[in-house]
């Protein structure tokens, strides 16, 4: 049913013509309104804890329960009313929040997202929580984690990051992405895309690329991973990195092992694990040097913009930092000030210490804080991002977590694959592949998180990785 | 559910994957046994039978209830063994017919054919009948339609078609479409279809054109209407007749009234009422000469195969008749021989007359006596369809009726706006499309297809519409 209602979403983001989606709305309604009466029915209930009662489940059968009781769990808890009043004022909040983008004025969306804030956090308290509300809405993307896990591994990252920003905007190495910005051929980064994928072992007998106003990866069957992009004329990266980024989420997809795929564990672990893998391959992989030794010189006589514009600067193109307001623009540096910007902000809201007609100064000066700009326009700040007209408070720190461990998968598969740069040069991603689907793909969801983590790397997260994959990357490149 | 069925059947056919294949058909597999449930639902027969027993109700009402009754009544008579085993059949079929059309041996596809009769006549049974074992399989195509009335209506085109077939072959005016199977740049095609479809009124506000291997036109939400075609580098005619046939079909889908359009009424009276609307545009419109005076000079530039090509020679082209093996193929006037020929030899497997052994030499016998030639190849004849290996027995005449419905649909159109050539000539089809939206298009399925071509027409249905057509047109054509 998770499939067909992703098929459904598919549709209305690469090909439904405008004038459906009213009736598709339906459609999904009465979709997913089936699977939450699936998932909340007291038979459901009665089979869950008779499971719970046996000790002769193997080790996935326990997974299995373990993940079906935490979601019953949740859907139960929730009164329809709620549930339908929440629907409601998502749709209500889109309209708002686009035209407050459009106009780029906060106003027009404040009383809504006051709105949510008060059912967001009447839905907390229904889901129940120890330590903090924002527990379980963490819980809804990153399940398993608390909020004190989080705010530990994440705080680990403020100092070295403002620092390591700072030292790079006073660093007498300057680089930009001008070369980017030049004219890039459409079909030309469309058939570039395509070779990406087929090198990196995605294969359209079980996938395709297609294109999107907003880039995402849906697994639509066991062995049906589908990808978009989009392809901006003037800037040659905004393919290129999305292109890999949702490839690394479709082979995690496609990775799972069969008899999990199409069961409640064949999603991945969590919303960071999730992302993990489309960082390592955009980020840990994709804008190494040794990734352009080899792909530069099929990408470059595809462009006249790059004639005479050699790896090395296209290397430094890929990986210029500079402070920025849009967090989907920003370069690895930045990125996660943008998420400790927002999660800042989101727990105060959660918590009624910020109100919404307070969030513009709000955010205003912890940009100011943690990038050292304030944007002007609220379009360039609080009202750049969906997520929270959607509900979805609570996701924006997995972007973080996937950052982080990425890094951390990274430096473990190094060890397993000593010659992985090696391989990264000749164009060679068999082996690389086949280790994060052994250690990570096929097992699904199966384990949390936090457990997969121990398992692959030895330990728990932790953000040293990632802070000194910075730190060695961005010293090197701007002689720090 | 229907549209989502829909949408994953499009999908499928346009964009999935093929690895992707089995757990798409566990997908549809789950959605039609739950609209195959609801459909036999005790409770729904109750409510079916509370309603009949109303006096009430309105028009569209009481005929939502008719058409209820007809599926619940069909649906609830057939055994689920019967059911599966049917399933079943259809999927080994597709393999042995796939196969054996590839080998053109016919006896690849036989027993799975004998078996194929067998459980058609077991269906026929539990489903009932008084006349004749095809009624209740026509019914499943061609609602409230006997076969007796069936057989009358196609038995007066034999004569005149054949008769007009064989002055045609005699005439001393030849024809060919020589023209057509030049070199046709795809895109080119492609950009000609986009424009046939802005022209006659199909809008990419409520609906798309994609490619697929076999073309076709599904209703996936009352403003959600998909057309496909395909393009061939050698035949121009392939594309644009194929999409000028299914913007009939989906100017019909989404021509709709709202009110009706997300019910069981939304679809067409019936196959042959659908097929008359693909027709009317594909031929009583799309092939005359009127037509491509409008459209031929937006046409030639576009190839280089036409430059010298005038109007006259293309028009001729179009219009070519001779007699040929595959019915995808034929032309207006040998069309309907090659579905007297299947809906002959189908009554006699029906009705236990002919055997599956013995159906390739039969074939070959009607062939000759209807159009003069015998295949060579099985795959040239007996195997050119996939329709019998689907068990879908009683389909076949839906096409002729089709073509005899759009003849005397367009008589009646041409009674009430006379100038209709005019308005062909002049590119304008809005008043057209309003006069099939008005009479035919909004009442969706209220009516069934002999009372809707009372009302429309005047008449009953009657084939002497669809022979003046012809005999007219292509005694110009050939000066007969």
């Amino acid at each position: 049913m998770q499939h067909v209602i992703g098929v459904l979403r598919w549709d209305q983001e690469t090909c439904m013509p405008p004038g459906a989606v009213a009736e598709r709305a339906e459609q999904l309604a009465l979709l997913e309104g089936q699977v939450h009466e699936l998932l909340i029915a007291p038979e459901i209930g009665e089979l869950i804890a008779a499971g719970e009662a046996r000790t002769d489940l193997d080790h996935a059968d326990r997974a299995f329960l373990r993940e079906l009781r935490r979601t019953h769990d949740r859907e139960t808890r929730l009164p329809v009313d709620l549930v339908t009043a929440i629907a409601h004022q998502a749709t209500v909040n889109h309209a708002s929040w686009v035209a407050a983008r459009e106009a780029s004025d906060f106003g027009l969306f404040r009383d809504d997202l006051q709105e949510t804030l008060r059912l967001t956090r009447e839905k907390a308290d229904h889901l129940g929580f120890q330590d903090t509300r924002y527990d379980p809405l963490l819980d809804d993307f990153e399940p398993w984690m608390s909020t004190a896990e989080l705010a530990a591994v994440l705080g680990a990252l403020r100092g070295p990051l403002v620092d390591l920003l700072e030292r790079i905007t006073g660093a007498a190495v300057t680089i930009d992405d001008e070369v980017l910005r030049r004219g890039y051929d459409v079909s030309a980064q469309r058939a570039f895309s395509d070779r990406l994928l087929a090198a990196l072992g995605f294969s359209l007998h079980t996938g395709r690329l297609d294109v999107s106003a907003h880039p995402f990866s849906a697994t639509l069957g066991a062995a049906d991973g589908r990808l978009t992009t989009r392809f901006q004329p003037n800037l040659l990266s905004a393919s290129v990195f999305g292109t890999i980024h949702e490839c690394g989420h479709g082979l995690h997809g496609l990775g799972v092992a069969p008899e999990l795929a199409t069961s409640s564990l064949g999603d991945g672990a969590s919303l960071g694990i999730c992302e993990s893998q489309s960082r390592f391959w955009e980020n840990l992989i994709g804008r190494r040097r040794a990734f352009w030794e080899h792909f530069y010189p099929q990408l470059q006589p595809r462009f006249p913009a790059l004639a005479g514009v050699d790896l090395d600067r296209f290397y430094r193109a890929i990986n210029a930092v500079k402070p920025s307001f849009i967090r989907v623009e920003a370069d690895e540096v930045t990125y996660n000030l943008h998420i400790l910007l927002r999660f800042s902000l989101e727990r105060r809201m959660v918590d009624g210490d910020l109100q919404a007609g307070d969030l513009p100064d709000a955010w205003r000066e912890e940009s100011r804080a943690l990038l050292g700009i304030v944007p002007e326009r609220d379009a360039d700040g609080v009202l750049q991002d969906i997520h929270w007209s959607m509900f979805a408070i609570g996701y924006f720190p997995t972007y973080s977590l996937g950052n982080l461990y990425s890094a951390q998968f990274h430096a473990a598969m190094a060890r397993d694959v000593p010659d992985w740069e090696e391989r990264v040069r000749g164009g060679r991603f068999a082996d690389i592949l086949d280790w994060l689907r052994e250690r990570i793909h096929r097992h699904g969801r199966v384990y949390p998180a936090a457990e997969l983590c121990r398992r692959v790397t030895g330990e728990a997260l932790d953000a040293r990785f990632f802070i000194d994959y910075l730190n060695a990357k961005f010293g090197e490149l701007y002689r720090l």
